[in-house]
């Protein structure tokens, strides 16, 4: 048995089958059952993965698994491309246009590679880059950086530090703009964090990924790509944003900010959509479209302020009837400083909650409150409910998203101890997160 | 001091102010401040409110509290319109329309009386109803019940079950549809709730609510109510449904699944919108125009099968970023038996999530997958951790909201105590809250 199956997460029945064939990971199979037969090459298998199937991806770019049954016969019809793990050459650069750095934490936008061979290899050079999107060196001078190799899933706050660190190290040397390959599953969360780590930037950050991997023939990959290199080359704004397709088609991009987007769809390309704002801009024919006059202007004197460090001890409760209210009072033993609560409509949770938050709050927890509905504005003046709320001392979040205010309490944290401190911040809008209404000082509506 | 002010809410400085004035809840008021005046019926307090403000009800129908500083002056310049509770007369109704049952929860639509006198009044008999909107003598015989009078926030499962039994008892008695008046909040929990508990339903089940009071010139809570009325009256299909308006403007009513339902804005009118499904029917002018042939037909001779047990040991976890993955064991050692995760994108948690997973799914605790995107469809098939999730036993959820995933689990384990079976009914479409993709065994589309 090579090396290269003993990792391929096959076990037991299956293993045994595609031993027999000796077949190795990358090798083009056929597997013939009854008067089914499938074609493709053998790729590995998940390590929590059953005995029964084996794994092939097929022409479509599809994968399939295939049920082993006793009658099911299996032969190795070709070798496949072993994966070489050679950069294909560079193209010439064009030393007129902007530097642009790519720095890929993983997910489907850097992981093409993988899915020709089966092999791991979320690798993503500027020669990968170039040789999948060639438009890309008309656009940039592009130096492309692996930051880490994740499913989205699994970033958690330490990777947005240090992302937030090598994108400064980035600007430092003096790059016109950077963008980020993330998995679109947590990019809204990562988006919002750069946000506040990375204040009164130079150039634009542009968060970018892919809902569908680059081999198959409907990838977003390469639209979305040279959306976001146009974005960090040539915009004339420099916030972090987040750049992704605006409609199902191909058309164009459109450009959320960081701190007012959110993934909308499970699976179509225009996941993304800006909640409580619109894009600041849209991308079509490589040529940026701007939608709003509210933006921070694009400017190399801008010092940045890096501010990169998060505190975990902050949670998000989503409220629901019949939730259990002692979840409050463990996250309070477990020493949690901050609470965002996904309220229901304006802003409110049901009154067997109301003991256990005050004790929280009179313990220094700072509670914020969204509102599950996702879109439109917490107004805890309107009803009981939201006054009583407000007077045990739960802090209203205007039109904030409750990612977003999760993400901007654990940078608060990561900043001060002080909850007074935490509380007028988190109330203070900064990077765009919240747009506050004007109201006279004497009036609320309730 | 009146007994009226001693339950007021007021005190400190705020009470002794009032009670300066002679003037009582009820009353109408003057507020003089500098070059500021204010006149309104004076409203009571939040019993959490704090001692600096003054409730008044203004003749815009908006609720304003003025802060209270040593130069405010406040008079009583008349009677208020103390709260009469006294029915207006009936209308004469028309024995050939067919009956209507309104049970009233409370909530906004049920609170009309109270925001007029400031007296909490959560009363919503049929006389109330003719009086506010007139034009349902001509639509249905209208007998109306309060059954609770709730803020939507505090609905638990016990007033589900509450509620099913009621409808059951309405329709033993004959009557032609059943509109249940709901506070907007958790309107649509309580939907998929009475979807689950009342089964082959011969005549229509309608849940309404309002966004605005219906002393708000900008009122929703007759339209709703009209065409609430109309669909338990007339409506072709038999189904739990939640009617509410289809616009910002005033000219259509939706009417959706009551578990494919999800409260979608904070404020506006149109704040329900259908997931993953179209509405059954929009009802404009009083006509029901039928949107899908996808639905179960009214039927006199259909039998009720009324289910209504709730079991509350169920949670929803909304994954996040650094998300602490002992909640997970929390809820195992708090004896729940089921849990609905709220993952990112496909159906995805980190996998830290995975051995308390394990361990809860060892123990017989049930855990389903939905997605937090809302839209689109969990597929736990295409990345290596959604098949290492499915492995691990956790169910994918396929399109169904996280919100009715979670009170479907409820009502599963009102039924039955086996993981097992509970297993199979939660991969079970029962009524609606499920459309499975057809795929041949053998295929998965990894």
């Amino acid at each position: 048995m090579s090396q290269k199956n003993a990792n391929s997460g096959y076990k037991g029945h299956a293993l045994e089958v595609i031993r027999k064939a000796h077949a190795e990971i990358g090798d083009v199979v056929r597997i013939t059952k009854q008067n089914e037969v499938y074609e493709g090459i053998l790729i590995p298998r998940s390590e929590y993965g059953d005995q029964k199937h084996i794994i092939i991806k097929m022409k479509s770019g599809y994968n399939v698994g295939v049920k082993i049954t006793p009658t099911t016969k299996i032969e190795k019809i070709g070798e496949g491309a072993k994966p070489a793990f050679v950069a294909p050459p560079q193209p010439k650069q064009d030393e007129t246009l902007p530097k642009v750095t790519i720095l890929s934490t993983g997910g489907t936008i850097a992981s093409r590679v993988d899915y020709r061979t089966g092999g791991v290899r979320p690798a993503l050079t500027a020669g990968d880059l170039y040789s999948v999107v060639p438009e890309l060196s008309h656009i940039a001078r592009i130096d492309a950086q692996i930051l880490f190799s994740l499913f989205s899933e699994n970033i958690q706050a330490t990777h947005w530090t240090q992302t937030a660190k090598t994108v400064a190290e980035q600007i430092s040397a003096g790059i016109d703009g950077v963008v980020v390959a993330h998995g679109t599953d947590t990019m809204a969360y990562t988006a919002a964090a750069l946000s506040f780590a990375l204040q009164n930037l130079p150039v634009p950050v542009v968060l970018v990924g892919s809902q569908r991997s680059a081999d198959r023939p409907s990838s977003d990959a390469a639209t979305n790509l040279v959306g976001a290199v146009t974005v960090a080359a040539k915009a004339p704004f420099a916030e972090v944003v987040l750049a992704m397709h605006e409609t199902p088609s191909d058309t164009a991009i459109a450009v959320h900010r960081g701190t007012k987007v959110r993934k909308c769809h499970t699976s179509r390309r225009d996941t993304f959509k800006s909640v409580n704002a619109s894009p600041i801009a849209r991308v079509q024919d490589q040529k940026i479209i701007m939608q709003t006059d509210d933006y921070k202007k694009r400017n190399a004197e801008n010092k940045l302020i890096l501010k990169p460090e998060f505190d975990e001890k902050v949670a998000l409760i989503k409220f629901y009837p019949s939730m259990n209210p002692e979840i409050i009072e463990w996250y309070l033993e477990k020493g949690y400083k901050g609470l965002i609560l996904e309220g229901t409509g304006l802003g409110h949770v049901s009154k067997n909650c109301y003991e256990p938050l005050k004790e929280a709050i009179e313990n220094d927890v700072v509670v914020g409150m969204c509102s599950q509905c996702i879109w439109g504005r917490v107004n805890m003046n309107v009803y009981d409910t939201g006054r009583d709320l407000q007077a045990l001392g739960v802090v209203s979040l205007e039109d904030m998203l409750s990612e977003t205010a999760l993400v901007k309490l654990m940078w608060i944290f990561g900043q001060t101890s002080d909850p007074e401190e935490a509380k007028k911040l988190l109330k203070t809008n900064i990077v765009g997160e919240l747009s506050p209404r004007t109201l006279p000082d004497t009036l609320s509506n309730e």
